[in-house]
């Protein structure tokens, strides 16, 4: 393809909202001075894409190309690049680019750009669309792409790319590590990541689950505990247990049950969430200092830290491959819950 | 008095929930070998009396002596105790007693004391009742004894007891400082302290009040800002611009507004919290990788910490001093937030 015009390249499209995705062609800039081409290798499904290409998260354009967990290739570099080389395994995650100057930028939070971090999908501040990684190839500002060392498989890498990071910045901001219980809220496709990355800080790690179903595979990817929240015992027997509580699950819950299994001055991060509004006793933070906490995704610096991590560890996402034209399976499949733990499209299938 | 029997002391009690305080004589213990007695010379009314008496915050003894925001001076010491003298000026804060050996005590958090920390009043962990600091003399143990440093009088390190270090703790646990943008919500017994403190810290301190009806009072307290809440344009205007905010309001609020005030990784810690569960969107949190916290008062060192703070830079509470006689009236005056900023009984009128 040609680097030094728009050019169209092979794409999974949701061409409306809710509508079924099907092959289409989708424009990728031409390169610019400090721009790379990737070739895309893998793309993860992340629950945000299914949110998104559902018009759940508000309005937002179509053609959709869903996509924010890529692992790739780089085919061409622009004039200026200084970064990456024709031939290095990167990665591209939530956003491609960022003001670069702001308050948030220059301490390395791009995705809270004061001025409005562009995501990979589905727009851009200046209210383009832009077009995820469902696609054979993608043009990005070198500073956004990542190194994926080599200790990692590229389709094991992509998932790490949203839920590697999603759940490494607030393990490491919140002090998981040696001597730390930490418990992981949900064992999907942010929660084994969780439980993996919380291991390999040294942390001993509880699964809290809606049930036991999923045990074994908890114990094996590195939790010492595992205990359904759906048993009304588990919050007496766990009452003032944790220091850290990572909740990964978007479905309405109760709070302030959760709550009460933190140790004083314990922190409960929330990276799912419900959407509606949540009654919440704030009593229940009041007696033993505690902390509820938000998390979203990491910075740039942050997200290769976390790659370098799951390379030194030895961590990868547990996959399961799929051709491009199995994504609107793979959907139904992530709704359901049926899926250990997170779906990778070979590119290649476009 | 006799020390080495249970004697009779003079204090203001409620005989039953919601009725009014009148004067009665109450046991105090004998001293024992690490305990000392103190002449109680001023007793801070804290709105926290208020709740207790009315049993808005769940069944209690009657009669019941409040007052948890004591200062006085030491009138006799058991056999065994070092850290006091006769004389001494000392004060008394939320808590008399606690197992001491508990990871939380061990730590200096003895307020969340894993084997019941003992209120000043209404009950301690054993179910027997206690008596707060509406009475002319209290026996308590040494070590939960504070030092009231010179610099400070009696009347005005009342307050601080409860109101200093209920704000003190968060201010310092979460950065307030220099560099550090500070807003403390509501100006009353709590937010005035916060103000005081938070300026000495070093922070710029905004107040956030629902009127400006004590404007010249915030500014002059060491405020350079003071909003008003009733007005929705403060929550335009000043969105993103919060290190810390410190809420001592306990209505229902809107929390997703006063989360938007924070920046990115900004804390907002609640000292004061509606009794009712409070709906909040977690994404108010999620996005901008903020925190929600809760605080309650502080342990026994850093409450000293605080008292030799305050008294470094010069403060105390500002005050209205009141006989006994009229502690009913002040109740009502505090509810009516028609007092600046903390009432404090003269206990010699008892």
């Amino acid at each position: 393809m040609s680097t030094t015009d728009t050019t169209t390249v092979a794409a999974y499209a949701a061409p409306a909202a809710k509508a079924p995705l099907e092959r289409v062609t989708i424009p990728r800039r031409a390169l610019g001075e400090r721009d790379i081409l990737i070739e895309i290798k893998y793309c993860g499904i992340c629950h945000s894409d299914i949110h998104q290409v559902k018009e759940e998260w508000g309005e937002a354009p179509f053609p959709m190309v869903p996509g924010h967990e890529i692992a790739g290739l780089v085919a061409a570099v622009g004039a200026g690049v200084t970064r990456h080389q024709v031939g290095d395994r990167v990665g591209v995650g939530c956003f491609v680019d960022s003001c670069g100057t702001c308050e948030n930028c220059v301490e390395g939070l791009e995705q809270f750009c004061l001025n409005g971090a562009t995501g990979t999908y589905p727009i851009g501040p200046d209210g383009e669309p832009t077009y995820g990684g469902y696609s054979t190839h993608i043009v990005v500002t070198e500073d956004f792409a990542l190194k994926i060392p080599e200790g990692i498989s590229l389709e094991a890498a992509a998932p790490l790319l949203c839920a590697g990071i999603t759940l490494y910045s607030p393990l490491k901001r919140w002090g998981a590590g040696p001597g730390k219980k930490v418990a992981i809220v949900g064992l999907g496709g942010l929660g084994h990541m969780g439980v993996k990355i919380a291991a390999a800080m040294g942390a001993e790690v509880t699964v809290l689950s809606q049930s036991l179903r999923k045990k074994d595979d908890g114990l094996k990817l590195g939790a010492t505990h595992y205990h359904a929240t759906g048993d009304p015992e588990t919050f007496e027997k766990l009452a003032g247990t944790f220091d850290l509580i990572v909740s990964t699950v978007s479905a309405n819950m109760d709070f302030d049950a959760y709550l009460g299994l933190l140790k004083t001055r314990g922190t409960m991060v929330n990276v799912g969430a419900p959407s509606e509004p949540t009654p919440i006793n704030l009593f229940s933070i009041i007696g033993g200092d505690k902390t509820l906490a938000g998390s979203m995704v990491g910075g740039i610096p942050e997200t290769q830290e976390m790659l370098d991590f799951c390379a030194e560890h030895g961590l990868g996402a547990e996959i399961e491959v799929i051709s491009a034209d199995r994504i609107n399976e793979a959907y139904d499949r992530v709704l359901a819950s049926d899926v250990r733990y997170r779906f990778v499209i070979d590119t290649a299938t476009i």
